[in-house]
């Protein structure tokens, strides 16, 4: 029997015996790999916590003490170390287990996570219950140093240094010198001073000691030497960032020695004040390709486990995030004014090559969304033309910057919102339901969601010509597969376009579910209902005209959309309908029904909550 | 003539003597005070800020370099030195200057502001445009220390410091030891550190000398003194976070010192790299009972300029910011689970109280909106009930928090959302016109709005008796005067209630519109028209069997809310009747059409933008 198979719950742990910890980890390890080769995910970052994992659950007891883990994509062996071992090959399958922690999942997870850096604020606020319950059990928020680019974190650990001493809260910033890409900015290369500056620590003692046994210095000496402001011009380390912020700081330790790591998280067990622990990782640490190339291993797709490569599944049609990349880089090549922004995500936005060839206009701002937005904005102010390029979960951060930075002076800052829509196996945390709602509610903003790749060439170009904010989103995953026209034209602001005629049922579509649309079409007139199908292109403006011709024709209408449904695309419709004093036609949203969505494949969730071709057909039945 | 009549334009300062600028700031500073006490505004922090501004007018060109004054709050000066003297007594009144930056006010206003802590990600991104530009003119961002609290600030930090060092920014930290109560947090203390260890600050120098002095210990020890590490644990100072950052650090310098903030801006101006100036200076300088009274002269209304006392308009009715504020006090004496979270804002959101008699249980998390929500759904994890208390322009800061925190796991966190509505004086950037928009597209959240103080009560009584996320707006200013019931009961979910009985018309209303609903009952009632009204009290879940009923009986309906339109509650309504297949109906749907609102009088805001009495009746005229 192997250790892992010992494991059904943390407890066990403790029975083993220290010295076994380094076989168990390298078993889980293989796990890992093993699976995650087959359902892809986060791999790499949950490769450099195993250790770190172990030894927490080693050293506290879960069943009271709570541990929050930031993301929750480095979790994968804190699953398999609380009673999910089994399930563990359903990892980011329908109804297998999530790809972050949840809740609902296991009351080992203490917050569900998937966003970044909300880890101190969480683990702040249990830790404080926790006091005003007189509860004495710990809690630990492990958090990466890329997640600590984000203010959320800053505000954290802000509040966490002011608070009582007996919040009973440690901090582990897991430091792999790097977020989902290598890390920017100025925290990044503050804390990878450390291991220059890390020879230097030794002689922090002997120096005291040093001055101590000088005679003439002596003590009031002694005290000034230490107080020294000079000093941090010269010697900086991490731990005075968060010193400044009174957490006991301790670092940093190699995050892979178990027997270091059991031995500091036993001493700082019984601190009782804010704390910091600095444990240095290697991201994909064990797994050779995964090592090497931790950026693509982040998040990972098929792979097979002897090289690292890609199960490629035959499909060469490129996405939709490749195609807005290379338009990008095209675009860019004839106007200096085009500039990219990025919030630690240059590769999985689609701008690896624009960040090759216009180094100086692509600006990675760190998982920082709304400080993107409110940079693009000032940016827009002179002159530039800012395409801020951010998935739709993620963006959600930055709505206040959009309304209050962008919108208000209406400037001409480009949203390229990836991942609109069900995302699949990252699920609730990740789909991109909300954004059509949230942005549509305001004033001066312009949305478009384009039906296929050309279309999304040509809103890029329809949004450079606009002055003022303005929004595409597109889907996660291969666009269309039609053949990329070379030649750009801009799509008149708030037009649509008929894509097929009948009388019989008018169905508006956005974005993709302009296809969802045209196979109802298709299937529909199989069975000789005949559809006017129209790919609106635009939630804001509506293209009124050309929906009241039609509604006024053809009273019967469905509304499609990857949203919610709640004050999203067909809600539109319908306010327009109805501000044009429209009665007597029949009007069925489909959308997202008022429910957070679960992982899966998209094409089955899409199925499940009644977004596809079939809902459409369905609904069709029911109004003609 | 006074010297302030004789600058028209900012290069008008730089003719005056340096000698004469100190009597300038005596003007600027009796003209504040006179017009404020008319308009009303923030006095407090303007008045600090004074010095500071004649100063940077006298160094920089600000037709070519530019200052974003972060919130915009303590800009009086500037707006004065700016060409707008004249018009400076219409003050944040009806189209009169705005009482924050607006760029479509002045080219001298290089960003609009009113939300805090834009001013770093602005002024990067305009710095960053300027050298792709070539273009060397200065970027100055000017924020005060409670702003640092925001996380946004720290991400915008983060990002500077990594960057070129030819960005020509420079952030000066205007340090009054205040947000807008006194600040809260590891950050506020670290700041203040500076004047208890200012004192040592001539030794640096000395030391140095001293340490070289010695033939024993030498050049190596004395770069080992100067690198001691353990320096940074006894003698802390706000340079140390600052550079950290990669920031040149510069001050703390008296900030009501023009000679000496003069020659230090004149030395600063010619350095490259991102650098930061640390301003002390004292809020309501110069205006004693401001000085005594910062907190209450942050944003303060008319008040008798000899003694600071507020001339009363002779209203005794209670706002519904005290009504929430004393209703929380009650109902916690007896549930210790509630917790209640401010943003920097204990007065503002009428928790004062409450922090007094339960300290434990009031969390000021600082301006950082964004780890309040996700602490409170923390604290709701441990069986808190915290009721988060955010005016909703803020609120839009912890839009993901709210849906990531706290509507995924339908987490019972309370939101208590005060300014909902027009807010007036404040104007655009401050008015709660999207919160019913972002929040009802939100799964698991429940959305209410009271009609008057007791029905607040009752709404905060169902918000601690439901076992989800729960949020109730109310507006700025008096309640509605009613009696306060003492014995408070809650309100089924999803009930509205019928206020009168009439078939000619339905008017469905929602908070603060329910009185503009009756009003206009009364009105039409005398032209014969009789109208049913309905108070609906929850935005989501909607009283849709009542609707539906009523709609069947009076197919003539309006809905009245003070939001925008888009997405909204009449756009909830018709959804909802949409989805109940009704049709033969007729609906307008009264609320914010689409745009920013400018500031002014909420009476007449309302009016102008056809959300009163008035619409109703008009509305009424054309559906009948």
């Amino acid at each position: 029997m192997s250790l892992i198979e010992k494991i059904n719950l943390p407890s066990d742990i403790r029975h083993l015996k220290q010295s076994d910890l380094p076989l168990l980890a390298e078993e889980i390890r293989k796990t890992i790999v093993d699976v995650v080769s087959k359902t892809g995910g986060h791999l790499a970052s949950s490769l450099g916590a195993v250790e770190l994992t172990i030894a927490l659950h080693y050293v506290f007891d879960f069943s009271k003490d709570k541990v929050i883990w930031d993301v929750g994509h480095q979790s994968y062996a804190h699953k398999l170390l609380t009673g999910r071992r089994e399930q563990f090959s359903s990892l980011r399958q329908y109804k297998g287990l999530s790809g972050f922690t949840r809740m609902s999942e296991s009351s080992y997870d203490a917050f569900t996570t998937g966003h970044s850096s909300t880890s101190i604020s969480a683990g702040l606020g249990i830790a404080c219950g926790k006091r005003l319950k007189k509860d004495t059990a710990k809690t630990i928020a492990v958090i990466g140093d890329g997640s600590m680019t984000a203010g959320l974190a800053y505000e954290g650990l802000n509040q966490a240094g002011a608070l009582h001493k007996d919040e009973n809260l440690i901090v582990i910033l897991n430091d792999n010198d790097m977020s989902i890409s290598p890390n920017v900015g100025a925290l990044s290369s503050f804390l990878s001073r450390t291991f220059s500056a890390k020879y230097l620590q030794g002689f922090r003692k002997d120096f005291g000691e040093f001055l101590r046994s000088l005679p003439k210095i002596g003590d009031d000496m002694y005290q000034l030497a230490k107080r020294s402001e000079e000093s941090f011009k010269t010697f900086v380390t991490p731990g005075m960032l968060f010193e400044a912020f009174n957490f006991d700081y301790f670092g940093p330790i190699n995050g892979h020695n178990l027997n270091h790591l059991i031995d500091i998280l036993q001493n700082i067990k019984s601190i009782k004040e804010p704390l910091l622990l600095h444990v240095t990782t290697k991201k994909g640490k064990g797994y050779e390709p995964a090592e090497k190339n931790p950026v693509y291993f982040h998040g990972v797709g098929c792979f097979e486990i002897k090289t690292g490569n890609c199960i490629k599944k035959g499909i060469s049609i490129p996405t939709y995030t490749k195609v807005f990349g290379d338009t990008m880089v095209e675009l860019a090549k004839d106007n200096e004014k085009i500039i990219a922004v990025t919030a630690a995500m240059p590769e999985g936005t689609g701008l690896a090559e624009f960040a090759a060839r216009y180094p100086e206009r692509l600006f990675d701002v760190g998982i920082a969304e709304q400080h993107g937005v409110t940079f693009a904005a000032g940016m827009a102010t002179e002159g530039f033309r800012p395409v801020v390029a951010i998935y739709s979960t993620f963006l959600q951060r930055a709505y206040d910057q959009i309304l209050h930075d962008v919108c208000i002076e209406s400037l001409p800052v480009i949203f390229a919102i990836d991942r609109g829509g069900i995302v699949g196996e990252d699920g609730a945390t990740h789909h991109g339901l909300f954004d059509i709602s949230f942005l549509r509610s305001l004033p001066n903003m312009v949305v478009m969601a384009p039906k296929d790749e050309n279309e999304l060439r040509r809103m890029m170009v329809t949004a450079l010509n606009h002055n003022g904010p303005i929004a595409f989103r597109y889907p996660r995953g291969t666009a269309a597969g039609v053949s990329i026209e070379k030649n750009i034209t801009p799509i008149p602001l708030g037009k649509g376009e008929v894509l097929t005629e009948g009388d019989d049922l008018l169905i508006l579509a956005i974005g993709s579910s302009v296809s969802e649309a045209l196979e109802a079409y298709s299937c529909l007139k199989e069975s000789g209902t005949k559809s006017t199908v129209v790919n609106c292109r635009f939630v804001k403006p509506l293209d009124i005209d050309l929906i009241l011709s039609l509604v006024k024709k053809i009273p019967r209408v469905i509304t499609v959309e990857e949203n919610v449904r709640q004050g999203g695309f067909g809600s539109a419709v319908l306010e327009a309908l109805n501000d044009a004093g429209m009665s007597g036609f029949t009007l069925k949203r489909i959308g997202i029904k008022d429910v957070f969505v679960e992982h899966g494949p998209q094409k089955l969730l899409r199925s499940k909550y009644n977004i596809d071709a079939r809902a459409v057909i369905n609904a069709a039945k029911e109004i003609i």
